[in-house]
């Protein structure tokens, strides 16, 4: 049986670590929450998967996390929310958000002249998630795509206001600007730490849509309506728990976080 | 029982397409001799998995392709040949070639200032085995490393000769080339499509050891020496086996190979 308290964590999870810009935005929306996330380090990236495979790793994920007890699932992989959400909702009682659904919303409403813009991996690119379910709000709005597979190495070496990045961003997005889109879809967990550097490619005419923010946000509310804010009498807990710790674990995570990392548990499946 | 026949494959195998551009050099410097491929495209990434995990891989795919009767064993992938090559050469009784051991010979061979530069991913940079291998041949060279960890996607991205990797490269080769150095290995599978790019950058003055041009030489002589080299009455034949169809497979490996990609068989564990 699952109880849900406002002081049970919040469940975040990932393929890997790049989820932890969702995490960065939960922790500075919402101070008092504590949050468990899942990063499978061990078995990203799910991209090149099959749907299948995809499916059985966020169902055990899914799992996981609810046997700990979270109010709240919130699946912060662009490549799991395309392939495996309605499973994972269909197994979760806790309510499930994601991040491609929470996009496509703020996208749908932000935008003024229908014309939106998301760039993404090449498998979340690949899936149509993202147009799907802004057509579900919107079917007039006109979708361009871009598949940016070099944002997630570059940002991975730290590169996040490197010449090299300018470059390689100018000449991914150009084709997309060319379309005179006024909303762009930051449709990956590693792109909010570009995001300075897209604002200035993308012009100030661009509203950029980080689904790292926008989760964050739409949790809060979330949670109020359910009542399941966390009141905030002690300090909030924040913990880790990773399948494997690769290369680089501890400063890509902490860039990502914007903090020192600490409370990491490796889980061996 | 394994019986070592001239018409037998030579089988090549990787974490996933890289070692095609040594397949690439093997069918250009052995025009008739029969290849079995194969690519752990589903497993791909070895690079941040364990030790343990590595060598497991690796002794699977040792067996696939001695069942299939395989005269000679090449292990084309960096990180294979840095953790599982001892382990693979216990399994197998026909002869193994691995991209580090050949690459280290070459590299010590050919440098006459004593000063060899190694570039490759972090897992193999990080391994050490380069460093071990060339001072297994000559301790007194000096050894200085740079991993590079953008090479990867670039190649993929079919950025060849693209501003942006010449910037990168400019950038990951300017330590390497402070210390003058002679010679230069290129100690990853994807490398050696950036050959072009990193000679330029690198300049006359520095030779580049392309490990996939050096083990289609060595496997060359060593076939000549066991009385195995296929004297080719017939055309030769090629076969690619992998364990999934990733994003781009048929794009990226035929950048990879030179040419069209046929008999490709997905391999299900």
């Amino acid at each position: 049986m699952i109880v849900c308290r406002p002081d049970s964590p919040i469940g975040v999870f990932d393929s890997g670590i790049g989820g932890l810009t969702v995490a960065r935005a939960l922790m500075r929306h919402l101070p008092h929450e504590n949050i468990l996330y899942f990063g499978d380090t061990a078995r990203v990236p799910y991209g090149v998967k099959s749907a299948d495979t995809i499916i059985q790793y966020a169902i055990e994920i899914t799992d996981f996390l609810l046997e700990r007890q979270v109010k709240l699932l919130i699946v912060a992989c662009n490549t799991m929310a395309a392939v495996a959400a309605s499973a994972i909702r269909a197994r979760s009682p806790v309510p499930v958000l994601d991040v491609i659904e929470v996009g496509a919303l703020v996208a749908a409403h932000r935008t003024r002249n229908r014309r939106v813009g998301v760039i993404g991996t090449l498998a979340t690119i690949g899936s149509g998630a993202y147009d799907a379910a802004i057509h579900g709000h919107d079917p007039t709005i006109a979708i361009h795509s871009q598949s940016c597979p070099l944002f997630v190495p570059l940002v991975e070496e730290g590169w996040l206001e490197h010449p090299v990045t300018l470059l390689t961003a100018q000449e991914y997005l150009a084709p997309v600007l060319a379309q005179t889109i006024d909303t762009l879809v930051l449709g990956c967990t590693h792109y909010p730490l570009l995001r300075p550097l897209l604002e200035a490619v993308a012009g100030s005419d661009v509203c950029l849509v980080d689904s790292a923010q926008t989760i964050a946000i739409h949790t809060a509310d979330h949670l109020t309506r359910l009542g399941l804010l966390n009141p905030g009498a002690g300090p909030a807990t924040h913990q880790f728990c990773v399948t494997d710790v690769p290369q680089r674990f501890q400063t890509v995570g902490e860039r990502f976080l914007g903090h020192p990392l600490a409370g990491v548990e490796v889980v061996k499946w």
